[in-house]
């Protein structure tokens, strides 16, 4: 971990490539942020007559706070103390003691609040690109949830030949977010989408249809996650959103051709709701979102397969020790470990690349 | 116009009913901003160390800026100097000499950039509020364009019946946003979708599709629309987008079924388009954007609609006089003025409500 002081990221420029381009995440017009090819991030703030300028990066992505310097023209300017792990990260500035979001920067839903955000380039970028391919379509829908009396809002990804084959049905994947983000963000920093359209294209994957919701349903108010229950999120899920789903798509309606996956909080939600359902889901993902035991599922007749995953950089060991466990007990169970990566989302797109062409398999 | 100063704004204070709620558009658990039923609006912003908070509120919505006041716990507050126009309000903050986003609101592409939005209670409201009735789908697409070598992005909104009726056709309305604004703006700001959604439940139109893409395609350079050329983005939109949703989504194909609106910029927009291609639409709308004269028509035949719109505090006359020249030539043209409201939103949501049933008429 660099400290992030001002005398620590000057001692370290010596090394620092000049080869900064706008991070592929700004507003439209906007060179700041930049990123350079080692890793390292350069931020460049207009506030003339402020005192202090913070950009302060989240948890994986962290090197400590970075401080800006003020120039001669009003802008604050400068770079993290070392090299950032490679894929998307939140941040924010703190502008004399109060927090915004950076105004050359994109805004993602995360920590409860649209953040600003950044994208390391990485070695594996291809796979999550825009590419010149047949793109699915990503629909908001607004489904009604009686138990929560309001009509919900859910994204369904399509995959491109769901809107050609007008008679064809698709498996479902649903696919849940972590703590502090909602519906948006798999899409937005997790392009999903993309990641898609991509193993579609190359012939990776059997095409279906994912459905991201809000996860966050009993309005837990933005602290901790102790007071989470998730009987209100099950019943928005099980009875209201896959009949809505099954009811206005062309899907596979029925247990093996259904599956679940989140991150983190996601994952919690995904391991609960997964055991008290078996007749509901099939296929079962946890991204940095705790582990299955043998014990837990008591009929393994209805269990296709179990992935389980995390970034190197958080506990690959009780991933790996608890599949070969799954394994050993005969479940189809996989393990993915994504390497020199955190609890961030470059960790849960390489996951899903991993996860996709095991799911709905004949 | 009030002024901005503090001054000002005690002096009406003795006026202000003090029942001030959080804006409908506050990211989730903010409390601020606030708005009264007066039409006043409230803003508290955290910047413990700054020397100057003042937020910009813009266009037709401007009061001038409202000064902020800081207070013992590092908050700084302010109210209006007067009531604001019914309706959505793009605005931002300038921390000293820096322009951020409120971190209370959420964010809207206007301007060439993502701003804060404040929604003032209308007395129309219920024409585009989220009810219990049946919603339909706003679906993102990614189209292949050749003319720029690139994946575009569009929104698609489909009415209720179109996924639950496989083999029903439906019209489309080519919808074009402002400038400054993008493809997210009709849906985002405009709620178009709800309007659709309201009017379809009530019985009050025909269903059909909406198509809204970005329409700014030459690329220049966030500054002044002097440099403008139509034709790029004629040739995205009626040789790529229209091929592209007439073969993936199940549309009427044909120009008695296809038509073309826009706001501001996009009224230009369409006014060109319209008349450079008599072939591909039929009914046009302008919404703050111009007026069309008999002269420019060429085949009075081919068009079945001219709608033309605008904000009372806009130019009425001129779109009224318009409209009768055009019905004195033999036109079936229909004017709209929005009572009470300027060059913003509120008014090209009115517009939609009254476009709506007057289109694909039999």
């Amino acid at each position: 971990m660099f400290s992030g002081s001002l005398c620590s990221a000057q001692t370290a420029q010596a090394t620092i490539i000049e080869d900064f381009k706008a991070s592929t995440v700004n507003q439209p017009g906007q060179e700041y942020p930049q990123v350079n090819s080692q890793g390292y991030a350069r931020f460049q703030i207009k506030a003339p007559d402020a005192k202090s300028v913070v950009v302060s990066l989240g948890l994986g992505g962290a090197k400590g706070g970075t401080e800006l310097s003020k120039g001669e023209n009003g802008f604050w300017t400068g770079t993290t103390a070392g090299p950032m792990d490679e894929g998307f990260h939140y941040y924010h500035v703190t502008v004399d003691g109060g927090v915004f979001n950076d105004p050359g920067a994109l805004n993602f839903y995360g920590s409860t609040r649209w953040e600003s955000g950044i994208e390391i380039p990485a070695h594996d970028q291809d796979f999550y690109a825009l590419k010149n391919v047949p793109h699915g379509h990503v629909q908001q829908i607004l489904f009604p949830s009686k138990s929560t009396n309001t009509s919900r809002r859910a994204y369904v990804y399509t995959p491109p030949s769901y809107s050609k084959e007008q008679s064809k049905r698709f498996p479902v994947l649903y696919l849940q977010h972590g703590w502090g983000e909602d519906e948006t963000a798999w899409s937005n920093q997790g392009r999903v989408n993309l990641i898609m359209d991509n193993l579609i294209a190359e012939g990776k994957i059997k095409p279906f249809i994912i459905v991201m919701t809000y996860g966050m349903t009993n309005e837990i108010k933005w602290g901790g996650i102790a007071s989470f229950k998730i009987e209100p999120f099950q019943t928005v899920l099980v009875d209201e959103l896959i009949p809505y789903v099954d009811a206005n798509f062309r899907t596979l309606a029925n247990q093996p051709n259904r599956a679940m996956a989140g991150l983190s909080m996601g994952g919690m939600e995904t391991h609960t709701i997964t055991l008290n359902k078996p007749d509901v889901f099939s296929q079962f993902a946890l991204l940095s979102g705790g582990i299955y035991t043998p014990e837990e599922i008591k009929d393994k007749s209805k269990v296709k397969l179990i992935f389980i995953s995390c970034g190197s950089r958080e506990n690959p060991d009780r991933v790996q020790t608890a599949v070969k466990g799954l394994k050993e007990a005969g479940f189809n169970a996989v393990s993915y470990v994504s390497d020199q990566t955190a609890h961030e989302f470059q960790t849960w797109r390489r996951s899903i690349r991993e996860l996709a062409p095991l799911l709905f398999k004949d």
